[in-house]
């Protein structure tokens, strides 16, 4: 609780009308997207501008009080919740495309500025922004920047920190930093840039972003490949990449998946499939229907027992959001949702999905997987009930056991959610003690006081490591 | 000087022949190709492999010597030279290719790897490794990814951070880390990759990279535009990439360069031309000839006077080797080169030459320019006589108000060739006192007792910013 004095304090710096302290505004603020994590923030405070933001911080710095960045609380690894309570800053008066330079190829934006807003912006111009969560329909440009959100067209574009070039951002101290420029090449001291991005609001915040665009692809198409065996579609995965076409997008659903994406889409898809491929590419004519079409002979000569072009944009939009809400027709299923985002090589998606099965099976949960098949991006997705504390504990140690599998393969914990408070303690399994040390070192370094989004990334202490069983 | 005991400790680790401290090995590694920065090490150090650098390190650390890590020495900023002393890290041991992952398109290498040796090695396999500094045929990896390279690519294809996906890195306190993986996304923590890569080796001593191919372009082609007028030349830059055409390479020349480049290679470039532009595009080769197209009329459109298309492999190479030998062929004119690498906005690239002429008329210094037009990095390079003290001071001035004038730009004081010892002063100009506490604050978290190559990227003090004059 917030004593009344210091609550004015905040009225004074950005108007009463900024500060919310109902309960209603505290609850809503008090999850994000992720299942099973819940806390109440003190305070909710709207800045109008970086010199609020820096004035918020250094109130917060003088009273110790927590701060907690949040976007649209699309986050899916507890990042935005307010663990340790203290203040929710919303950018809700801070979402502005600022400056769209045409010569330069970049566009500069506040942190509120919604995802798909943007893409639809510099569209509309003949330019392209590449990262594209599913969740871009209501994220924000800050939120994705914090999380360095990836994508569906990860493997081909790459994900967000490829595209930030230059940062505003309010340090812990309250002191205003601009990292970067509009420059393809840098390197004047440490890149802070890089080091924000992804720090999921621990590190400072964000206030400015100057992104780079790229020339908007002139055509694209889009194909569904269906497999009746998982392998199969796998190797496909790894023969497109071996003719050497990067594709755009190079997604993929298992069979639980495509049932229920079905059941709620019904546009087509086959039932009895053990996966589906959905391959889409872009660019020039002439390299969008030759790279397709050697796309079509591998799909055949792997064994796919069907393959549709999309017609028109209409369809392959239609594919695309089906992928897309792959998410939200699951959580359709049951009371809980709870998804994941372990990344493997791109050569080890077959024996990861298999090894999710299996592992699956062995805790006697239900989870489905889909994901970046390109990138090795996959997200199980476990359909349960958080009221059912039996089959929750089956479900972590599930996804413990897969997140080991993950590390082992070569991969990581999370490719494009984040570590948040849900996977802090697990990070030491991909960065190992000496990493997490340095990480831990560079986090006492900017933020001595710990008030920056605290409780998140680093835990308390490491899980224990699961057994991990040949599959 | 290091104690004969000391250097004992040392052989005991490494062995015998590879602790090098005669005269002559301790001044074959005293500079680097900066000008007028030359520093005796103590000792030369060649490890065999990761654990006898981590050995290092750790005798080091006990004694409190510096490390200098050094590939092959070609750096621009005195990044390399053994300011403190202390020992020199040879990696003549550790220059294995370690492995060609086909299907994750990543290749992993030692540091002491000779950067065109992996061109030549991942090319003969249809894969590509974009990054290539004009050193490359002598530079080493781990130099490259100590100084986050560029290179004649970076407009299309970046630079070397966005090709390490993977790093093995010994820390200050001789602990191994390994960040990163054969990952397209991967967030677990903050990017310690990025972190490391062109932190000039004062962070920690990388020991293995994985980096991150890409398929071989199948085409090129390449043009040479002359222009009379500088102005015309930078607007023809512009209206390529305002005709959304990125190319892969959009190198740049003044009159001053063009003249010493022909006096010495004789291929026919335009003695009177005031400025040229050597443009390539590669891809496949239907893009290629309409890009290419599109090119040439937009040079004939903004008034090239001549514009002369490479007929064959041969001549396209000559004029790349005329390009990149700039700098060799300047070095021949007088006993003293320097050269800079201030960058700006690619919209500035005009009015950052003519400041560059005006502020080398001022100061009464001879300085050429020639440079990455496409992406605003560009190398105004002094032709100079280090035993000319008053003309150095000059030189010295000069450039200072050449990173003024970038900084003032929006640019920075170093694209592609770091900070070091050299432009160690003019980091605040860039970063602010903010941000370079913020990199302060790192290096002491991560080197608390400043070992890793100290004297480099922080300076005792700020140099005095020069008033700069509107041209």
């Amino acid at each position: 609780m917030l004593s009344p004095s210091i609550i004015q304090e905040f009225e004074q710096l950005c108007g009463k009308e900024n500060v919310q302290h109902s309960n209603a505004s505290k609850l809503a603020n008090s999850y994000d997207a992720t299942a099973n994590f819940q806390a109440l923030p003190d305070l909710v405070v709207s800045p109008r501008n970086t010199e609020e933001v820096s004035g918020i911080v250094k109130l917060c710095q003088k009273h110790e009080i927590p701060i907690v960045p949040r976007g649209s609380g699309t986050n899916l690894a507890a990042g935005t919740t307010p663990t340790k309570g203290g203040v929710v800053l919303l950018f809700r008066h801070m979402n502005q495309i600022l400056e769209l330079d045409e010569e330069n190829l970049t566009v500069t934006v506040q942190p509120g500025v919604i995802t798909d807003e943007l893409h639809a912006f510099v569209e509309e111009k003949g330019m392209f922004y590449p990262p594209d969560p599913s969740s871009g329909k209501i994220s924000t440009l800050g939120g994705n920047i914090s999380e360095n959100s990836g994508g569906l067209r990860g493997l081909k574009y790459g994900v967000t920190k490829d595209y930030v070039l230059a940062l505003e951002v309010v340090l812990p101290n309250g002191e205003i930093i601009r990292t970067g420029g509009k420059l393809a090449k840098d390197v004047a001291g440490y890149d802070l840039t890089s080091l924000m991005v992804g720090s999921e609001g621990t590190l400072g915040i964000v206030t400015a972003a100057t992104l780079k665009l790229v020339p908007k692809p002139t055509h694209n198409q889009t194909l569904l490949a269906v497999f009746d065996s998982l392998e199969k579609a796998a190797e496909t995965v790894s023969a497109i990449i071996a003719a050497k076409i990067i594709p755009a997008t190079l997604e993929f659903m298992d069979q639980g998946t495509i049932q229920v994406v079905e059941g709620y889409k019904q546009i087509g898809l086959p039932l009895d499939a053990e996966a589906i491929l959905l391959i889409e590419q872009d660019g020039p004519e002439e390299i969008v229907a030759s790279d397709m079409a050697t796309v079509l002979t591998i799909c055949e000569k792997y064994g796919a027992r069907e393959i549709s072009k999309a017609k028109n944009e209409q369809e392959a939009e239609d594919l695309r959001r089906a992928r897309k809400d792959a998410l939200s027709c699951l959580a359709q299923l049951t009371p809980t949702t709870m998804l994941e985002d372990a990344t493997v090589p791109r050569s080890e998606i077959a024996p990861m999905v298999r090894e999710i099965i299996r592992i699956a099976e062995k805790y006697d949960v239900r989870i489905h997987t889909f994901g970046h098949a390109g990138d090795g991006n996959l997200h199980p997705t476990a359909v349960t009930d958080a009221r059912d504390k039996d089959e929750m504990k089956r479900v972590e140690d599930a996804f413990a056991e897969i997140f080991e599998t993950a590390v082992n393969m070569g991969g990581t914990i999370t490719g494009e959610h984040g570590v948040g408070e849900m996977k802090s303690s697990y990070l030491e399994w991909k960065v190992g003690p000496s990493g997490l040390a340095v990480m831990q070192a560079i986090k006492q370094a900017i933020d001595p006081n710990n008030i920056m989004n605290p409780g998140k990334m680093f835990a308390k202490s490491t899980r224990k490591r699961v057994v991990v069983h040949d599959g």
